[in-house]
């Protein structure tokens, strides 16, 4: 298995909406590309200073799977339209599991 | 479940001995902690520029046992010893699962 996982902080100016819009189109990404085979949203606990507030951990057969994924259209989009307009920073990583 | 994922980056000065153990003695954790449920350690594998290079994802039964975890005196001294002398930056989140 391969696994992707991707941290992001938004800018102050990101409403609530436009923050529940990222986690509501990401959601539909598992129905749409059939390559992943995990697909975990997580926003932050708010259990420590400092941390970024929302995190994808996605899980897939292979690496070849994940770069389907990673460039699929439809998560393009959403990156585009939903996540580029409120983001601040971005941590990722992809590993074998 | 409660997950905790954490992404590091190192110094450029940190050397490949450095870096395993890190990865060496987190991997004593689960052995020495009794609310760590899952722990995956996880080195980038070099697909994407730009990437964090160390990730940690830790799953507990509750927020309670995650924060057993985060103050442990073992946990504690390998950030102390291995991790801080070589982190250059540290992306973290904690979320519901």
């Amino acid at each position: 298995m391969f696994r992707h996982v991707v941290l992001f902080t938004w800018t102050q100016e990101a409403t609530d909406e436009q923050r529940a819009r990222v986690a509501a189109e990401l959601d539909k990404l598992p129905g749409a590309i059939a390559e992943i085979r995990s697909y975990i949203l997580g926003t932050d606990a708010g259990v420590n200073p400092g941390n970024h507030q929302f995190a994808v951990v996605a899980d897939f057969d292979s690496v070849d799977d994940y770069l389907v994924y990673r460039d699929h259209p439809l998560h393009q989009a959403v990156i585009a339209e939903y996540i580029k307009p409120i983001l601040a920073s971005r941590a990722a990583i992809q590993f074998e599991l």
